[in-house]
C-alpha cells in the first residue's frame, strides 16, 4: 500500500493565516537569500557560496571562502525555489535557478565529485575527515535540492548531477575491500538518498542509505580510524566531535540507541532517514528504534513549543527532563527536523500524536523563528528571556533578544524557507482507501485515493477559531468510496462533525475521526473544534516547570511579554482560568488572539530593602496577565518574555 | 580613636564547634599544603612553587613552572603559618617557615624585585603587563605574608624583604615623570601596603596604596596604554581582561562605581583596601564609595549563603537580582574577601549588618568549602546541584558535586587556611571605651579597652544553641569602666541578657546591645539568643527564589540532600513550619542539628507519561523534609542538594 502526501503542484494553500507566510517566502525570503548567496547584502557576513561554485566551475579566479558546508546553502535555496515553482510557476525565478543548475553542473568534477571546499581548498584530501567536514551532508543537500528541482521543473541536468555524484559516492563507500567503511558526522545523505531512490527507482541509492545507517556507531569507531589515518589532525578548534561519539549519534549502533543524545539536528535528520528506510523496507527493528527515539524526545526532552536540544554548547540534547527555559538552545533547524521525522512516522503508522508534535513545532518554534517582515530570524528559540541579563551573564551568550538579519552559519533561514515553501506536503496523506487530514490549513488539494481522483477544499479559521469546512469534489458520478480521517487535535476534548449539515458521530482511531462512506461531489463536512484556554502543566519530573503553568489555545502556545505586562514578568502569578478572556486584536502584531486573565503581582511594598527576610508574607497586588502567541514574540522591540508562569 | 581587633596571640579559641576546624588547619591543611608546594603529593597537579624560588635563589638549575602568580601560594602558606605560630608556638613549624623566609630573601633581586615568573621566564619584561600578569598581586601576598610572619615571630628578615620590595615598587610606580602611572589587574597590593604601613609606620606605603586606588579606572585606560606599548600582545588565551575594563573594576574611578561589577574576588579585595584607606585617612568620599558597593552587594548581589559572584565565566558578578542557584560560581575566595571587607567596615562604623554578613559568609560558604577531613575543597559553591546533569549539560561544567583534592589554580584552599588560622581576629573589636563582640565563638581574649587590660572569656553553644556566657577578668581593683557591645544577630528577634544572674535590658545601637558599666573581676553575662527555624524568602525581584523558601537557624543556612530525602528534590514542597523539629544527631556528619518538617511530594501517579498535560491537578503525597546545615553538604557521597525549596 503506497502512502503519499501528494505533489505540491496539486496542493494550493489559500489560508487566511499561512498564505501570508508562504507569500513572504516567495517575495522576500528567497530573493533576499539570493542576494545573500551572491554577497550583495551590505553589513552581513559574506556568503561567497555562488562565487565558490563559479571558481570551481572555472568561470572565475579566486579561492574558497566559508564553512566546509557552504555549498549546502545554495542547495537549500534551490530546494526552496523548487517548491515555489512547483506550487506556482514563475519564469524569471526558474531562469535564475536554471542558471544555478548550469553552474553546479559545470563545477562538478568529471568523476561526479562536487564540493567546492575540497575542490578549491583541499584537493586530494577528499573523504579523509567525514567526522568533522560535512562532505556527505553537503552532498545530501545537493541531492535533495536536485530531486526537488527536477520534480518541480523536469530539469534532468540537475538530476543527472545528483545521480552521478551519488553513483560516485557509491563507489567510494561500501562494504567491499578498498571502499571506505564509514559515514558522515552530520546525517543528511541518508534521507537524501531515499529521495533519490524514489525519484529514480534505483535500488542502489536505497541500499547506500541503509549502509550508512547500519555502519553508524560500529566499534571500533570509524572516526578514530580515519583520525589516525590522517595523522590525528582535526578541522575545528577542538577535537570534541571526534572524541565525543554521541555528539553525532555514533556512540552505539542506531538500533540500540534508546535516548536522544547529542546534536539535535543530526539526531532528527537521522531519525527521518531511519523512518524512510523502515517504510521502504519494512524493517521492524528500525521502526522500533524510531519509536524509541521518538518517545524519548516527545515524552522527556521536548519543550512545550516543540523545540528540542536544550544546550547551547554542542547544540545538543542533554538528559531526560532537563529543559531550562532561559538557557535553552532550541534551534530552529532541530524543530524542522522533528517535523521531517513526524511526517515520516505518520506514513509508517498514522497516529495523531505524530501530527500533534508536527503542529506544535510548526506553529510555535518554526513560525516564531521568522519575523513578520521575513527578513529576520531566530536561530535559538528560548522560552524565557531577560534582556537585561543577556550580554551580561554569559550563560545567555547564545540568546538573541530580537531576530537577526543573517548568520555566519546560515542553516536556519533557508531551512525555514524550504519547509514553508513545501508546507502543502504536510497537510494531507493518502493511501488506497483513506485520506488523512493532519493539519487544518485552508486551500485546495487534488488527491488520489485508490483509483479515485478527488479534490478536497478546506477552509480553516485556525489558529484563531476551531471552525473548519471541508468540501469534496469528485467527477465520479457514483461518488468515491474512501475514508476521510480527520485528526482530532490533542488540544481539544471533542470535535463536532456535521456532514452536509447533519451531526455525525465518528469512530476515533489513533486520534483520527474516521468517516467511511461514498463521497459525492459537493459533500461538505463542518468541523467545530473547541478551543479552550488550556492550563498546561509540565511532568512532575521537569525541574523547570514546577509551580508553573503554560497557556495553550488551539495549536498555539502563549507567552507573556514585557510590552503588555511591564517588567519583572516573574512577579506575575496567574490565577483562575474561569474568567480568561480571549479577544482578537486586529492592531496587535498584524492581528492575533490575545488572552487576558486575572493575575497577581508579587509586591515589594512590605520589603525594607533587604535581600532576604524571614516572617515576610508574600504580598500580592491584583493584576491582569496579557498573553500573546509565542510565535509573535519580539516583534515589538526588545523586552522580557516568558512561556511558563507561576500560578497561585 | 584607634580600633583594634587584638593580636592573635591574645585570643585563644576554645570552642566546641570551631576548635576542630582550626586544629584541622594546623594538623592537616598546612602540612598537606607544604607537601603540595614541594610537589610531593601524588596524582595532583604539580605546584613547583618552592622549586621556582630555589631556582631564582640560585640553589637549583631549572625553569619556571606554573601560573604567573605561583609565588603567591607560598606567601599565603607563610601567612597562615604565621597565624598558627602566633596563636600557639611550634618550633618545628617555625623552623620550616624560617627556611622559607631564607629562601625568599635569597631569591630577591638586589634592587628588591621578587617574582620568580619574571625573573626566570621573562627577565626584562617586568612591569609590562600589569593588567594580566598579577605582578603586584603577587607582591601584595608576599607583603601580607611577611607582615604576618614578622608580627608572629619577630623575624625581621622577611619584613626587610617586604620593605625593600615595596620601596622598589614605590620607585617604579607613581605620579612622577618616568614612573609608571598604573595599577595591577588583580587588586591585593593595595591592602597589603596598608598592612605594611601599620607594621612600619612608614607613611609612604599608605600613600602608594592610595595612589594605586586613585589611578584605577582613569581615562585613557592604563591597560590600553601598556597594551600598545608592549606591541598588543596578551598573556592569556583571550584578551578580554584587557578589553573588558569592568572585569577588574577599571571601568570607572573607584569612587564612581555604584554597583559591584566584574571578578568578585578582585572587587572585594579592592573594597577592603578602600575601607582601610578610609579608616586611616578619614576620606569621606572613600567611605561613601565603600558603602555604595557594600550595599549593592548585600542587598542585590549576594547569595543567602554569603556567596558572591554568580557567573562562572569571568568568575564575576553579573547584574542586580541575578542569582541562579544551580549555575552559581560563588567562589570560596570571594566570600573570604567579603569577610575582609566586612571586618574593615566594622572598624569604620560598628554596625551589626556588617558582622551579620561576615557570619553568614563564614558559617556557610567558607566553612562549606572544606571537607571534614581538611583535605578536600570546593572552589565553586552552588546552592543547588543535580549530579546527573553535571558533566552532561555544559552549563554546569564548573560545578563539582564533591570536594576536590587540589586545583591547578590553587587560590582557595590556602585562603581558607589563612582565614581560619586568623579567626580570632574577627571575634572582637575594641576601642578606647568599647569592647565589641561580633561573633559568638568560645575562648579567652586578652583585650585592651582604653587603659584597661581585661580578659574576656566566652563560652558559646553556637551554632547549635543560642546560649553564650561571657566572663570578665580584670586586675583593676576598682573594676574597669567600658561598654560591652554585644551583637544582636539578625536571625533572632530579641536577645535576653543576664548580668550576674540579673536580667538586663540593654539599649540597642546599630545592632549591638550596649552594656556600659564598671566591670568587676568575675562579672558574668549570660546571653540567650532564641534560635528559631526561620523561613527565609528572597526579595520579590529575585527571579530564582519566587515561590521558594530557604531555611535558616541561627547563623546556619540549611539545605536538602538526596541522601536524606530521595532523588528529585524539586518535587518536595515544604509546608507548615509550626511542627518543625530540630534534633541534634550525633551520628550525622560528626554531629549536626537536623531539621525535619512536614512536606508534600509532587506525585506523578496521575500522569500518563505525557510531558505536558492540561487539566491535571497537582497531586501531592505527604512527606518529611530533612534539612542539614549547608556547610555539611556533600560529605556523604554524591547526590542532589538544594537550598531553596518550593513551598505550599
Amino acid at each position: 500500500m503506497s502512502t503519499t502526501t501528494g505533489a505540491l503542484r496539486d496542493i494550493r494553500i489559500q489560508d487566511s493565516f499561512w498564505s501570508d507566510y508562504i507569500r513572504l517566502i516567495r517575495d522576500v525570503v528567497i530573493p533576499y537569500q539570493w542576494e545573500a548567496l551572491n554577497d550583495r547584502i551590505p553589513d552581513v557576513e559574506p556568503s561567497h557560496a555562488i562565487q565558490n561554485l563559479r571558481i570551481a566551475a572555472g568561470e572565475e579566479e579566486g579561492s574558497f571562502y566559508g564553512m566546509v558546508f557552504q555549498d549546502s546553502d545554495v542547495a537549500k535555496w534551490l530546494e526552496a525555489v523548487a517548491y515555489l515553482l512547483e506550487s506556482e510557476p514563475d519564469a524569471e525565478l526558474q531562469r535564475m535557478a536554471d542558471a544555478v543548475v548550469d553552474l553546479i553542473a559545470k563545477a562538478q568534477r568529471e568523476d561526479g565529485y562536487l564540493n567546492t571546499y575540497y575542490q578549491l581548498k583541499e584537493p586530494g584530501n577528499e573523504w579523509t575527515n567525514l567526522c568533522e567536514c560535512h562532505e556527505l551532508y553537503t552532498a545530501g543537500h545537493l541531492i535533495e535540492g536536485a530531486v526537488a528541482y527536477w520534480h518541480a521543473t523536469g530539469n534532468t541536468k540537475i538530476l543527472d548531477v545528483a545521480c552521478k555524484f551519488a553513483d560516485y559516492i557509491g563507489t567510494v563507500f561500501g562494504p567491499e575491500p578498498g571502499q571506505i567503511h564509514g559515514y558522515d558526522g552530520h546525517q543528511e545523505i541518508e534521507l537524501a538518498l531515499v529521495r533519490l531512490y524514489r525519484a529514480t527507482d534505483e535500488e542502489r541509492y536505497l541500499q547506500l542509505s541503509r549502509y550508512f545507517l547500519d555502519e553508524r556507531g560500529r566499534v571500533p569507531s570509524f572516526y578514530d580510524r580515519e583520525h589516525e589515518a590522517r595523522g590525528h589532525t582535526h578541522h575545528w578548534e577542538s577535537d570534541f566531535m571526534i572524541k565525543k561519539k554521541s555528539y553525532s549519534q555514533a556512540h552505539a549502533p542506531i538500533r540500540e540507541q534508546q535516548t536522544a543524545e547529542g546534536h539535535a539536528v543530526r539526531l532528527v535528520y537521522m531519525c527521518a532517514a531511519m523512518a524512510d528506510i523502515a517504510l521502504e523496507s519494512g524493517d521492524a527493528s528500525l521502526l522500533k528504534a524510531c519509536r524509541n527515539l521518538w518517545n524519548n524526545i516527545v515524552t522527556k526532552q521536548m519543550y512545550v513549543t516543540g523545540a528540542i536540544g536544550g544546550m547551547a554548547q554542542e547544540e545538543s540534547f542533554t538528559l531526560d527532563y532537563d529543559l531550562p527555559s532561559d538557557t535553552a538552545y532550541a534551534e530552529t533547524c532541530a524543530s524542522i527536523g522533528l517535523i521531517f521525522f513526524a511526517q515520516r512516522m505518520l506514513k509508517l503508522e498514522p497516529d495523531s500524536r505524530y501530527a500533534d508534535v508536527m503542529e506544535r513545532a510548526l506553529y510555535n518554534t518554526v513560525l516564531g523563528s521568522m519575523s513578520r517582515d521575513g527578513k529576520h530570524f531566530f536561530y535559538v528559540n528560548p522560552l524565557e528571556v531577560w534582556p537585561k541579563a543577556c550580554g551580561v551573564n554569559h550563560v545567555y551568550d547564545h540568546v538573541k533578544t530580537v531576530r537577526q538579519g543573517w548568520f555566519g552559519c546560515a542553516c536556519c533561514p533557508p531551512n525555514v524557507a524550504r519547509l514553508l515553501a513545501s508546507l502543502g506536503q504536510y497537510i494531507y496523506m493518502t493511501n488506497d482507501s483513506t485520506v488523512y487530514t493532519h493539519l487544518y490549513i485552508g486551500g485546495e488539494a487534488d488527491l488520489m485515493v485508490g483509483d479515485n481522483r478527488i479534490t478536497l477544499k478546506q477552509h480553516s479559521e485556525l489558529p484563531w477559531q476551531g471552525n473548519v469546512q471541508l468540501g469534496i469534489r469528485t467527477d465520479a458520478e457514483k461518488g468515491a468510496m474512501f475514508t476521510l480521517a480527520l485528526r482530532v487535535p490533542s488540544w481539544c476534548t471533542s470535535m463536532h462533525i456535521l456532514i452536509n449539515g447533519v451531526p455525525y458521530m465518528a469512530d476515533i482511531d489513533n486520534g483520527y475521526a474516521l468517516i467511511r462512506r461514498t463521497w459525492m461531489d459537493g459533500d461538505r463536512i463542518d468541523l467545530s473544534i473547541p478551543m479552550e484556554v488550556l492550563r498546561l502543566k509540565g511532568h512532575p519530573l521537569l525541574r523547570e516547570t514546577g509551580g508553573k503553568v503554560a497557556i495553550q489555545r488551539g495549536p498555539l502556545i502563549y507567552c507573556l511579554e514585557e510590552t503588555d505586562n511591564g517588567e519583572h514578568l516573574h512577579r506575575l502569578y496567574v490565577g483562575s482560568f474561569q474568567a480568561a478572556e480571549t479577544v482578537f486584536e486586529q492592531n496587535v502584531l498584524g492581528g492575533v488572539q490575545v488572552i487576558r486573565m486575572e493575575a497577581s503581582r508579587l509586591s515589594d511594598e512590605n520589603w525594607n530593602g533587604e535581600l532576604y527576610a524571614s516572617n515576610v508574607n508574600s504580598l500580592f497586588e491584583p493584576a491582569t496577565a496579557t498573553f500573546i502567541p509565542y510565535y509573535a514574540w519580539a516583534n515589538r522591540g526588545e523586552g522580557e518574555m516568558a512561556v511558563w508562569v507561576r500560578e497561585r
